[in-house]
């Protein structure tokens, strides 16, 4: 028999599927250039030229053997090489290869660390707004996902909730910043007060609560800032990584787990990811993929776009009346709806052409998030139909 | 904590791997050319120039936003139509898109088939010898594997045997052919009697047992014949396939489950592998290397070598007196050692610097793996030193 489990998950709607769906649509119907589609996190900037050029040279140059052969059990050792010299040039750190993990995007990241630090039957923490793909990766790996509610006012971290729902089955907190969907990035005294809680829980329950750190946006952030280094924080950070967003290869399934050095047993961890590997069927990233990025690790898109498009959008939207958090990073933004159902406010955005997506999913009800990973143009033409909407549905 | 039973997994020494470390170590001390190597299962021709070329093309000339973005959840369109309109035209069968769900290898391809149609603590019955990786494949999933004893003769299935080890918690048989270790193609006659054994025990246990079928050598087939269709055999058959060996990509992670359109619930399996793929992080397989094979997928690398490979050892074999079924593809032959004990036949065949594999680990005691993708002059070479070691250990 087929799996019943999977099966009823056919029947879950998902909300931003829909949306984009209406939106494909629609476009059929008025031109996709006229429907303001702010759904889908998809990175709207191609790669650098010089990831291009790397590419063809690679193809040109080198023995297709080495090229496209199997990368070793752990990984391509330039690539492990490159990443590490890279994070350690940039933040300090002391990563060796040994502790890095190639992994195919952020999410067999995440499915890799979160197997390496628990087991199953164990809970992991995150904290509310958050990527709604953490449920089945959690559940995929047979945990329990606790969901700490929102700091609505900031979307940083909600302390006193975090309080409540820690407890001895909390094997790991997952946290993602700059965040999808709010935008925001975890300030420096954020992720000093979150370090010194899991220390000070870890010695209570006398088991290591891990942080898993989701940082596909480490390299989108504004204002001429850096976003603090989660591992700088807490020795115990598997930091789970995707060039999907900085070099916009979201579809070519290239990140990596780095492990902290000071972490514990963080020699054994990345040989575990090895063999957590093949339970999974996951491998190794594609070896050319490896191999064009171990040569273009620094490098990122040219990401200016998203600041000019977050400032357009944050300035119409305070002007409009919205409450709204400024973001930090990414190419999220996610203002409180003018009405309590964000779903219901969606609803009647859409009727102006406006796709947004409300935030219950991401399970902050009230809200809604944009994906502002479009022309800057398109965004400027949305102005009036977002200002048209507001005044014509809410009085603004 | 981090997991005990990964960790545990740590201990394993895997015999393939210490005898390919060997293998590289004695290169060292005398010359890797001077290693007769027989060790690893990697193609050793290039990928086709068509397929270099068709990578550099859409480097050059695609947008790198449709390049490198997202995959659709279910893949590809165009890899997928292309496959299906592959398989049709080579094996009469009518898949459409629908029915094939894009994967990272075959190993990418085991992982949804077997979580498809199977829950967590079911059993998989598969066939000695067999692939070492079954088992953590099958474990992963939360599953038990049995393994039906060999038929020591000609490797084809052992019936009887597999009447004994089939029961109602069988939900899913696992085969490979042409088969990895033994060089075996299974016949048009083997596959009908399994058939008729699934259909008669899916009848009589009231559900359904499903046929997955691992197939990534079923393009190596030697003396001008093909390889019998799996799937031609039995509808509700899973076919498992990768173009590692066939293009030479095994780094780069493509392949396919392709679901028999007649196969129960068909059209429900590849949306659930959509599904099964959010709690393995697997998400699709790289998309510049999905696009670059759908105009590529009816090519293969020169396979003739393996041929040559293959006979020249089969010959060499049967005149020294080794038994040996005749491989009818792949670049695996498996002989019998000369001895009961073939760990101790293989550890003796390294002072001839001879790197033969026990086939202990792939459930056949008593015979020994070579893997003979490697360069014909190489085989050639190896050759007076397999009749040394025969003749001076074995007195042949």
């Amino acid at each position: 028999m087929i799996n019943e489990t999977y099966e009823s998950m056919l029947n879950a709607k998902n909300i931003i599927r829909v949306l984009s769906e209406f939106a494909t649509a629609r476009g059929e119907e008025i031109g996709y250039d006229n429907v303001f589609d702010y759904s889908l996190g998809n990175p709207s900037v191609p790669a650098p030229q010089a990831f291009t050029d790397e590419m063809i040279r690679l193809l040109r140059e080198e023995d297709p053997m080495a090229l496209h052969g199997y990368s070793p059990t752990l990984g391509n050792p330039a690539y492990k090489e490159q990443i590490a010299a890279s994070l350690n040039r940039r933040f300090d750190m002391h990563y060796t290869a040994g502790h890095i993990f190639p992994t195919t995007g952020a999410a067999g990241a995440i499915a890799h660390a979160v197997r390496a630090v628990t087991k199953p039957g164990d809970t992991v923490l995150t904290f509310a707004p958050y990527f709604p793909e953490y449920q089945p990766y959690i559940t995929g790996a047979g945990l329990t996902l606790r969901v700490v509610p929102a700091d609505r006012e900031h979307f940083q971290i909600n302390f006193s909730e975090l309080e409540k729902l820690m407890d001895e089955q909390v094997a790991a907190v997952l946290i993602n910043t700059p965040n999808n969907p709010s935008g925001v990035v975890y300030s420096e005294e954020t992720l000093k007060r979150l370090a010194s809680f899991l220390e000070n829980r870890s010695q209570r329950f006398g088991h290591r609560i891990f942080l898993i750190s989701d940082e596909p946006y480490r390299e989108i952030v504004f204002d001429g800032r850096e976003a603090p280094y989660v591992s700088k924080f807490y020795d115990h950070t598997l930091s789970c990584y995707s060039f999907s967003k900085a070099l916009s290869l979201p579809g070519e399934r290239i990140g990596y787990v780095a492990v902290h050095p000071a972490c514990e047993k963080a020699d054994k961890i990345v040989p575990m990811c090895g063999q957590i590997s093949r339970g999974l069927g996951h491998n190794c990233p594609p070896s050319i993929i490896q191999i064009a990025v171990s040569n273009t690790c620094d490098l990122t898109s040219d990401l200016s776009v998203y600041e000019i498009n977050r400032n357009l959008l944050y300035d119409k939207l305070t002007e409009l009346g919205y409450t709204v958090e400024k973001p930090g990073g990414t190419f999220y933004i996610m203002p409180k709806a003018m009405e309590e159902d964000s779903v219901a406010f969606c609803e009647k955005a859409k009727k102006y052409d406006l796709i947004l997506v409300p935030a219950d999913g991401f399970g902050a009800p009230g809200f809604f998030r944009m994906a502002y990973c479009i022309d800057t143009e398109k965004v400027r033409r949305s102005l009036p139909a977002l200002e048209k909407f507001t005044r014509e549905e809410y009085g603004k």
